[in-house]
């Protein structure tokens, strides 16, 4: 059930209110929010991380890039300060907050708005999934995680801190298709995990199909339809930032955003399999299932045409008629037994001959 | 039944008559049309509210907007003074008074004709919808709604009367938007409805398959197709107000037009999850149902094949024969008794090993 | 199988011949066919009847407008001496005399060549279709009817004769869309009486299932196959006419062309809403059956289940052994009885466990 | 099985060879190739035949039109000769001796390559197929035909001879036309042949399913599955001849390859009404088998629930107890067959209800 | 379960490394690798083969062409120092060692880098798949196989060492369209041996299904899923080198890669065939099966609804009551004898009127 409601949460709640009502729509985890803010350049990086806002560090140096991250968007003041201080529109603003939004990218000449889903494995195989929003501005990047649960980012401050890479030498836009990198990557996890349940679920469903695996495979089907409403507008989002004429983004960036696009082709691919194996797996489970009754029914009916006219024999001489003949033989019982002996071994000659044996 | 003919309301009753006739298609209330005409600007408000239109007050001022609401369109008297008085073309009156439009949007140049379906949510969970025609002119915004159950327009009204909002500062293409955004927004609490209606009957169907129950899914699923004819060129008609190059509608008001156009997208995003789920639980439904036969059937397997060769046993010697020499044996009833039972253990391990017990 | 028939009549026999032959295909009746002549223009009308082209009277005046309407295009020599006094290519005429032609617009310059097919309801809520062909050219509008069981044109001859509306002060260009327009209308009508059978037909479905029903909604699908091959190319048709930028159409007629378009585009949405009805319907039927069959095998297997220990017990007590001290017991018989009781109680509550009662 | 392989004979034999080897791919018949050469124009014509390729008649004369026409392309050298002859690309006449191409139109500037399926009805409904290469040059057409069983060219021929209708007058590009118009004109005969066969096995479906049944349907299928891959590219092809700007095609012809594009959309037509119409009847057919089944079932269930009881009352007044009064009484016998009457009645009036009779 | 997993391997081990990181995904087999470099034009051939590369080799000299062969990417210090020798994209680089690329090719200006899918097959009619990558520059090919256990290459090996046909006197462009067309005729030799199989299976699913029978059949179901997933791109990446203005490609190569590309499309083709075939058979399977339920049901209830009227009837005259007329009667048991064989004729031939028989 948790599954399917999953699948249709929606901004219902925000009913009638004027646009830009920062609301938001979600689950609401009671622990605070956290700002990070990486500012870095090639001579150096200053890190911070606090509960609140420090305006006084997110402006960009030039020649540097400031990132950013918001972890947890439920306390919409902070998000409001940020989008203040950099003059972000409202219906921007609101987006981030209703975390029920589809993958999309906006163009607002002075920034471009991203939002896609990133997906987190849980350890049974299974996934959770947040809302990440982005903003690539000029020399800044500012990301709004939805959730508080860690996210896919720590190789990537990892390489900031470090200087390793060219990361630190590099622009903005890098630094946006860096994050869009992991987010991506973070997605062949899941979907290698997924991969797995479906291999164990197989043999089940061939072999022994059971109600219950019914019930998984009607799971797995609504986990695959929520992949496809993540990845199809991520590609969308991603085909657009490598197309787009923005000068945001610069050309030497554009080749690195086409293998990220690229790779969400790649999990469309692999969430487009998924679908039909699934699909496939619901056919094998009913043709087994009907194997399974055929199976049934015709031991039922072996035995059945074996024993019915045996004892309509054996109910024929129960008879009390004072007249007959056959009871009066000495050797009449065992004619019958050798009689019935016949039947039976006519009757088993009779299914090897229809294959039922 | 009834929603299957919602499905296909037609002007089946128009055949012959010339184009231009106004003739109402729909349900005609017996109840009095409302016209309400809100006249705004940035100085103040007017706002009147009777059965008959008042022609004087339909003229916008300079710089203000004027908002003529018509609930109920069956009297086509009224519609046509309105059409009159904005000078709208006949073809405009027809499609407006018959309530059986696709969703759509026409450029007359000096103004826009745009239908939409405004869904109501009633409260078993359920769905009205009526027809809503909006035509957009320089300063003014006329809106006529099929039915006189009441709106989704409340919270706009309230806005302007109270200037919440820079709704009395901006011009008639902006209550355009305002007015479009509310009736999407009602999709939100409709679909919201819907999925729960939908998560209900899920462990119904998985659990206990009933035959009542595959006529709620299959009017369910009407109610989907419905929505789909409703949801698809609505998102055509945002699409086009979003893109067109009418000046009729200002940049800045396109922005928010991107807002709700996204917003018709979620919805359309949302109904084909809701079709994808429904099939889904259909499959369940079959399958289930044919685990349920699967297990009758070897339920009744089982009891027929311990018991039938038993019966046969108990037949055979219940034969009346002169001569069988089992009978005369003092222990020969215990003896069968015993046989009787190691058959009944060994059936039952049979079956233990086809993993039928 | 008349229907299937219908489905696929091809031009099969005009194998081998040239381009232009004018071979009659379809059933072709016996009457003789009928030529009406209507020339009209602001001042007045002149209107014939007969069964040859009166080929003095076919030449439009300044300002005036020619429909020439012929009724059974069987007679091929009538068909001919038309054609030639418009001046029609032989591609065009052979396509109107042979009736299997798919809706379809063609530009020859000097005229535009029209077919498509015209419903005509039948009483019984089935329809009979035919060919229309339409030629428009400069102050003529030519009309070739398939057959001549009568047409949706009444309304418009009506029209002209009274000189209601704008019709006589318009061109020919606005004749052939009143005629196109009569005969969309005429399918809403049709798509009416197909709606009522579904709905006639749904409860019976859902309720009784039967082998008939099972060829009915067969029926009705090939209708709907039918219908679709009828309406998509319609709306093609339609949106030409609406586009196109051939001088024949002048732009207030197009604005009504828009208008017809919208309801060709209205069929198809209904006429897909009846097919993803009638998929529903057949789920439902087989949903059904496998309900019915569920059911019996339930009550079987209650029966049988209940009776056959029963009759085992019986069957014991009906053995002839000498010694069996249960038949020497005064109140065995009742004890017997009573525990035939017990094991019938005991299986009813089992199965009101199970949920099978 | 013969019927799938055709589906999917593929060039596999021709791995490892480099590009233009003629190889011949496909069966290739004992007889000896045909090569028929018709040389006309206005003034006359020249017609030979024989089995090679007579080069001094290939030349077309100033305003007259070559065909050559070679029947069997399994002697590759005859098809190398007239290929040097009129200078082809090497990959032209690969494509040609190998029968496996797809329909398709290849622009080489001096002359346009066409592949086309050509179908030969059979006398038992059924059809079969040859691949038809055509070249369309300056002046000269050349047809390579797959087979030798015959083609669908001699109504063509015979217009060619006795200078019926305009060929004679006109060039090359009207000869391509009147050979694939005539290629075309052959679907329709291979349709209706196949619509016959669907009409004969539909009463067979819906009313005595058979196995045998089952396996015809199939074989249809996989017809309509030949049929599709033959007609969808046959529609892009003509749909180039008929749009491309190469000069070889002159406006006059492209009105007639209109035509012929035109009935090649018909055949894809009914082509898909065939495909819709099979699935439909396989549907039909699982219907009626569980129609059939829960006939039987309901057969069994009303015998066994009848005897069952019954038989148990018997036993029990089979059974040997000491002191059972009943079988004391002196009407005690007739009062079980009353009993037994009484119950069998009951339970026929429970049939009725339950509507199972 | 091996054919499950071979459809979503993925690059989820790469998640958190930067872009560029040469990280060998897939098998990766002890053996060594191996280089082949062939340098040649038309005066002469330069042919070695090492395990290393030996970079004063690969320069190409003027109207020469070297092509690097390696076989074996799971050394990834090989691939990188012919990615420095060439200067190519670190991206490149990582996409070659990855061998879960979707068949793709990308332009970098200086040279065209194309991934695609390479089939071998195998003795059983079963293929095995690596991943082949191909860089085009000016004046040399590189091709990288994943695998080394042989290639489609030979052929065209051998071609060069003999100078055979055009390929010496013909460019970089040419040696890629050679290798391009070695690698899709596998496809067909692959899809041959699929198409036997399938075939194969055939007979077995109409006549004898088995529930091995269903594991084979979605067994294929999942090799077409992965040719599938193998072909449609490699038809895209045909059209973008048949199409693109790279002057990296000259005129008279695009002639020969269209060709190619038609091959490409006809796999498509093919594939698309078996798949239509695979879910015929499906049905067909599940038709059968519900076939054979019908029959054994229909058994079943001819034996049990002679024979439980019968046993009645024995178990009727079996009572013991003191007063039963008929048992008195000297004729009474050959009366019940006659009685019993009507009854069963008359089920005879009511069986045979229903069709049962």
């Amino acid at each position: 059930m948790r599954r399917t409601k999953k699948l249709f949460r929606t901004r219902a709640s925000k009913e009638g209110l004027p646009p830009g009502s920062l609301i938001h729509i979600g689950e609401a985890p009671a622990d605070a929010v956290s700002v990070s803010i990486f500012s870095y350049g090639e001579q150096g990086l200053q890190e911070t991380c606090s509960e609140t806002v420090d305006l006084s560090l997110i402006r960009p140096k030039p020649d540097g890039v400031v990132w950013v991250d918001l972890e947890g968007v439920h306390q919409v003041e902070t998000v409001r300060s940020l989008g203040e201080a950099y003059n972000l529109h409202p219906l921007v603003l609101e987006d981030i907050v209703s975390t029920v939004q589809r993958p999309k990218v906006e163009d607002y000449d002075d920034y471009l708005f991203v939002v896609v889903k990133m997906l987190l494995p849980l350890p049974d195989g299974d996934f959770a999934a947040e809302q990440l929003s982005l903003v690539l501005g000029r020399g800044y990047v500012l990301t709004f995680q939805e959730g508080i649960r860690g996210d896919a980012f720590e190789p990537v401050r990892e390489r900031i801190r470090s200087a390793k890479g060219k990361i630190r030498t590099l622009g903005a836009d890098y630094l946006l298709y860096t994050l869009l990198d992991a987010v991506v990557d973070r997605y062949f996890t899941v979907l290698e995990g997924f991969g797995e349940r479906l291999v164990n679920i197989e043999e089940e469903v061939a072999m022994h199909p059971h109600p219950r695996t019914l019930v998984q495979l009607n799971d797995l089907k609504k986990e695959v339809i929520y992949l496809r409403k993540s990845t199809w507008p991520l590609r969308e989002v991603l085909s657009f930032l490598e197309r787009d004429d923005t000068d945001l983004i610069c050309d030497a960036t554009r080749l690195f955003l086409r293998d990220v696009h690229d790779h969400a082709v790649q999990t469309i691919d692999t969430v487009e399999t998924f679908r039909d194996l699934l699909s496939g797996m619901l056919d094998l489970y009913l043709s087994s299932l009907s194997n399974r009754t055929n199976e049934i029914m015709k031991f039922l009916t072996i035995i059945g045409t074996i024993f019915i006219p045996l004892t309509f024999v054996v109910g024929l001489y129960g008879m009390n008629f004072k007249y007959m003949p056959e009871l009066e033989w000495h050797y009449g019982y065992f004619a019958v037994l050798g009689l019935m002996v016949a039947m039976t071994v006519g009757m088993i000659f009779y299914f090897k001959h229809r294959k039922w044996l």
